[in-house]
C-alpha cells in the first residue's frame, strides 16, 4: 500500500458489509445505513450480498436497493426469499457473503468488514460445521487466538466461556482461557482503541467472587492465578464480585471487563448498551464488527429494524482502521 | 388489636431496626435515618442495639446517640467495640438484636422489622448455625416457604437459587424450586404490593434461554414445566433469555421477575437500583426489610456510609405494613 493511499483509507474508509440471513433484518438495516448521507460522508459502504435480495428490501422501505458498489453473491439453487423464515439455502447464501467479504479484507479490497446478522441454525442446516460466523472468519484469516469484544462506549467487555450450557461453565474455567481472554484484550485495546497501557478488570465466577472461599474456590484456585500470570504494561485487577461491580459503576475506572460466562456479561451490557452495543472480534488480522442483535426472525420483513446498532459497528470499523493505519 | 390501634399503626406504623454487626456500617446508616425529621414523620423508628454501640457512632457522626426508644440489648461478655473488624462477639451482639426485634414483631410490640447488615462470618464464629439472618428469621417465625425479594421502585426480583458456587448451580435447579419461587413471590405480590393478577416473567438457566436445546435442556425438561404447573390468578411467562430480557427493558412490562442464580438476577438489579435497592423477605408472617448491601468493613466508622438503601427498606416496611392492615 503505498503512503497516499493510506491517506485515503483513513480519510473515507472502504468497508465491505456481509448482508446476512437474507430472511432476517440484515438487508433492512443495512439499507437504513447506506441511505444515511451523514454516515456514507464518513465511510464508503460496500455491500456484499444478492442484488435481488436488496431490490426487494429496497423496494419494501422506498430505498433504492440498487447500487453500483454491491459485490454481488450468487444465490444458491433453490433459494427463494422469505422474510422471517429459518432455510438451509438463506443460510448458504448468508455464509458466501461473509466469505467473499472476508477475502476481500484479506485482499487489502477493503479495509474492514462488517456482517450483519446470521442465523446459526441455517448454516448448520446448509452444512457450515461453524458455531457462528465469527469461527469462520477466524479460520480463514488464520487467527491464532481471537475474543469477541462487547463495546459500547467505554465499556468494553470479553467473555472466557459463551455459547454453552451453565452447567458446563465451571469445567470449562481454566487458568489458560482466562489469561488468554486478558491477552487478546490488552493487545486489543493497545491497537484498536490507542490505549498503550490498558487497566483491565476480571470477575468472579461465584457470588460475591467466592467470598473468601465459602461460595467457591475458582476465585483462589484459578482466577487470581491466570491474573498474576499477567506482565507487563498491562494493569489486570480482580475478582470482583459482578454484581457490586456494575452496581457501583466501577466499570468506568477501567478498559476492559472480562466476565466468565455469557449471561454475567452479556446482562449487565445489554442494560447498559440500550441497543446500541457493538461486537468487535479482537485478534484478528483484518478489521471485522458486527451489531450486537440477531436475525430478529420474528419482525424481518416489516421495516421496523433499528439500524443503530449496525450504524455504530460501521463506525467503530472505521475507527480501528484508521488507528490501524496511523500505527 | 382493636380498630383505633390498628388506624394508629397504619398512620405511624412502629418499625424495630436491628442496628446490625456493631463493627459494621449498619449503627451509622440508622442514625442518619433517624435524624431524619421527614423520615420520622412517617414512623416511629425503634432501634434495637447496645446503648454504648450508638452513643459511639452518635458522638462520631455528631448526632445525639441516646434516645428513650431505645431497645436496649445487652452486650456479649468479651465485646470490644472496634470499626471494621471482623468479631465473634460483635456478630453474637448483632444475631442478639435480630432476635430481639423479631419477637416483638411476633409479639405485636411493633408492625415490622428493618435488619441492618451482619456479617455472616462474624455469626458463624460466634456459633450461629445459619447461612444469615433471613433463615434464622424465618425458622423464629416459623415460616414455612420464604424468598428474599430484591425491589427497586417496580423491579422486583426473586432467586431460585443464591448464595451457592456457580458449579452447582445447575443440579439445584428443580421444578419443585422454582415453582415455589414462583407462587411465593405471586402471594407477595398480592399481600404486600396490591397486585392482584401479578405479572411474573422467568428467565432461562442458559445463555439464549438454551436456544431451542443447543445451548442447555433445562428450559424445556424442567422451567418450562414449572411455569405450566403454576395456575390461578398468577400470569407466568418465560423463559426468556436474560440479556435480552434487560437490554430491551422487558421487566418493565412484569410485577416480578425470577432469576434463576444469584449474578444473574443480582447484576442487572443492582446495575439498575443505584444502591436504592432493598431486600424483603416475603412469605413471613411478619414484616421484614433490609438494605441490599452489606456490612461494609473497609468503610466502617468513617462517617461516609450512605443511608439510601436502609431509607427505603423502612418506607417499603411502612408501606407493607400499611397494605397488610387494610387487607
Amino acid at each position: 500500500m503505498s503512503s497516499a493511499e493510506g491517506q485515503s483509507f483513513a480519510s473515507r474508509p472502504r468497508i465491505a458489509v456481509s448482508i446476512g440471513d437474507p430472511n432476517g433484518v440484515g438487508p433492512e438495516v443495512f439499507l437504513k445505513c447506506f441511505c444515511d448521507d451523514a454516515l456514507t460522508d464518513q465511510v464508503e459502504l460496500i455491500p456484499v450480498g444478492s442484488r435481488s435480495v436488496l431490490q426487494y428490501y429496497g423496494s419494501l422501505l422506498n430505498i433504492n436497493g440498487n447500487n453500483d458498489l454491491l459485490v454481488e453473491v450468487d444465490e444458491p439453487k433453490g433459494f427463494k426469499l422469505t422474510p422471517g423464515k429459518l432455510d438451509s439455502c438463506a443460510g448458504a447464501l448468508s455464509m458466501l457473503c461473509v466469505e467473499r467479504a472476508t477475502d476481500m479484507c484479506l485482499s487489502g479490497e477493503v479495509q474492514a468488514m462488517v456482517t450483519c446478522p446470521i442465523s446459526k441454525e441455517a448454516i448448520s442446516a446448509a452444512g457450515y460445521d461453524f458455531p457462528g460466523h465469527t469461527e469462520f472468519i477466524a479460520e480463514r484469516s488464520e487467527a491464532n487466538s481471537y475474543l469477541m469484544m462487547m463495546v459500547s462506549g467505554s465499556l468494553r467487555m470479553g467473555l472466557v466461556t459463551a455459547h454453552i450450557p451453565l452447567g458446563d461453565v465451571r469445567a470449562q474455567i481454566t487458568q489458560a482461557g482466562i489469561a488468554s481472554t486478558i491477552s487478546v484484550m490488552a493487545d486489543a485495546l493497545r491497537s484498536d482503541f490507542g490505549i498503550e497501557q490498558p487497566r483491565i478488570a476480571v470477575l468472579g465466577l461465584n457470588p460475591h467472587a467466592g467470598d473468601g472461599g465459602v461460595l467457591g474456590k475458582e476465585e483462589t484456585d484459578i482466577i487470581i492465578p491466570a491474573i498474576r500470570s499477567i506482565s507487563g504494561d498491562t494493569n489486570v485487577s480482580g475478582p470482583f464480585p459482578a454484581d457490586g461491580f456494575f452496581g457501583r459503576a466501577a466499570w468506568k475506572s477501567f478498559d476492559g471487563v472480562v466476565a466468565m460466562y455469557h449471561d454475567q456479561g452479556l446482562v449487565p451490557f445489554k442494560t447498559l448498551s440500550f441497543g446500541k452495543g457493538v461486537n468487535v472480534t479482537a485478534g484478528l488480522p483484518i478489521v471485522r464488527t458486527s451489531p450486537d442483535h440477531g436475525t430478529a426472525f420474528d419482525i424481518a420483513g416489516r421495516g421496523v429494524a433499528e439500524e443503530g446498532s449496525l450504524h455504530q459497528a460501521i463506525l467503530l470499523a472505521a475507527e480501528i482502521t484508521a488507528r490501524r493505519a496511523s500505527a
